[in-house]
């Protein structure tokens, strides 16, 4: 089968290997649909990031080179020993986690925070591939109403579904989103969801903020041409709002979160910040503000289907470029990395020629 | 009457001015004993700081000079018009928050959080003096067995009792307290009434370390010797903390509480840090933990008196030292900046001669 190497950063290889079968426990997939991640997009471009760089405690990956790809749709295609579940052709998604299932915190079902976690497309061979071996523990069904592509975002709108969870947010609360990326613009219609009035966006593309408007969102800002703090306060009385998502990952994008919340407000970190961030906490201490950080999921993917198959996410207009397994480096990692394009999500379809 | 002016940083001086006497809603409260707060030390020190530097929108108060003293205990001496609880003699503290009522926040009963918020021995004459002039309905009774030394900690006790619920510890959680002075001290036997199973305390003076053994602290840590981190995760099987309070207020404070906690841990901010503190958002998202932040207290005076009142928390050991109102200056701000001399909380007495 064909399948894409991560050798390290700008090195991505397409080579043909080896079939592999499932072993016991395991399945293999035939992959449908895999949706380029903004953490695949760091492996390229700056990796090793989440990608072991020494022997996982899991899977023993080291370095890779290894297949990246996490998001993805599948059809059951061969079924090892002792799965019981499934016959073959099933339609399915993965959870990628990969824990222990003993230390304290996977015995109180905390998976995301197993000491040894792993993910599938990181810490073992993912879906940038035709195939994919994972444990049959791992798969979640697609109702025939969730068509492949959209089963390649039911992994991200789980990370978006648990940012919202771990906001606490209220009904009725108001609601502003830092960065309408693919993240941004699924917590966006996650909040929604989850009964907020009204959802402000601040993002710089312009296109961008046209799909935060089609999607859901009551206004957006340019914080390139507006104070975000100023243009929301006088949208909200002054109030500014109760809960801030910050779906970037930098210090601008934090301070924004700042700026555009209320007293009492909880600011929910999900972009991942990879330098560290200046935090004037007499200003968040004055009005009692709170963060708090949201790590991939961990129970969420049967909420995020279910809100998919009910038709209450909108998937589509996030769906900018199919392209083959081939062209995953010139038109996914390589187009991602150019500001100048206005990519939101990249369905890689391995079947595709 | 005699009492203490701030005019600037480094100036308050003792002067002896004209007795007021209360006006509509208002009594005339003689001063039992008040504590000097860090708050206070700030605006001796660096001041002004949460003195206001333009008039403030409910008192007028600008730039001082203003009486300080906010922690206090006294007895009703004179009863202006429209106030109808109280006859005289009884003796009371103060909740010293002064709000609009009727913006939003008042209004949801969320006093600390008024958009016109101020504090009287701030915004507004305090105890710092003979005779202080409050708002009728500022007052709480203290029932006998709180005499007027414990009285003083109501206001205090109130900020660690908030800072706990702000950290919404849950009954057998561990937690840890970095700083054990008058505030550390409190929180630390706020949590053990809350219900916390083990509480370490951080801290680098030997006798304060001595004081949290003796406040039912299981173990201290000194983090000139030991890496706190380390040290407590050898105590609790590699799972740290549940919840830690950063009760000083700088970089180091704020390192060490993000060392001793564990996974989807609070840090609950109560410590006023000046200047900016960096936040590395990656080693917290991956461990989901949150930072929330306590300002002050709203509705917490009841619970105060009452824990002093079943002895429930023990603030016997915190005093350090009694002055005479004459002394405030020397034997008090000048006292307790001085790192080398070890005191917990001086108590003024304005009746001391």
């Amino acid at each position: 089968m064909r399948a894409a190497y991560w050798y390290g950063k700008k090195d991505v290889r397409i080579e043909e290997i080896a079939d592999s079968q499932p072993g016991p426990g395991q399945v293999r997939l035939r992959v449908k649909a895999c949706g380029i991640c903004g953490t695949d997009l760091h492996e390229y471009n700056e990796g090793p990031f989440l990608i072991p760089s020494r022997p996982h405690p899991l899977t023993g990956m080291d370095k890779g080179p290894v297949i990246l790809g996490h998001e993805f749709s599948a059809e059951v295609e061969s079924i090892g020993q002792e799965v019981d579940d499934f016959t073959g052709g099933e339609r399915v998604t993965v959870n990628p986690l990969l824990y222990c299932g003993v230390c304290p915190y996977c015995r109180s079902g905390e998976f995301n925070m197993c000491v040894k976690l792993g993910t599938i497309g990181l810490a073992a061979d993912g879906a940038f591939a035709e195939y994919v071996v994972v444990p049959g523990d791992t798969l979640h069904r697609l109702p025939d109403n969730v068509d492949d592509v959209a089963g390649a975002f039911v992994e991200p709108l789980a990370v978006a579904i648990r940012a919202v969870k771990r906001s606490r947010l209220e009904i009725g609360q108001t609601a502003a989103v830092i960065g309408a990326g693919p993240i941004g613009l699924l917590v966006l219609q996650a909040l929604i969801n989850c009964g907020a009035s009204r959802v402000f966006v601040v993002e710089p593309m312009p296109q961008r903020r046209k799909l935060a408007l089609e999607l859901g969102a009551v206004d957006t800002v340019d914080p390139t041409v507006v104070d975000p703090g100023k243009q929301i306060a006088t949208w909200t009385e002054n109030l500014r709002v109760d809960r801030a998502f910050e779906c970037v990952g930098n210090q601008n994008a934090f301070d924004t979160a700042v700026k555009v919340t209320g007293r009492r407000a909880v600011i929910c970190q999900v972009g991942m910040a990879l330098t560290p961030t200046s935090v004037n906490f007499l200003r968040l201490w004055g009005h009692e503000k709170e963060i708090t950080t949201s790590s991939g999921y961990s129970s969420e993917f049967p909420a995020a289907i279910a809100l998919l198959s009910e038709g209450r996410v909108n998937i589509d207009p996030l769906v900018t470029s199919k392209i083959p397994l081939g062209q995953l480096v010139e038109k996914g990692f390589e187009v991602l990395a150019d500001s100048r394009q206005d990519q939101i999500k990249v369905i890689v379809e391995p079947g595709m020629h």
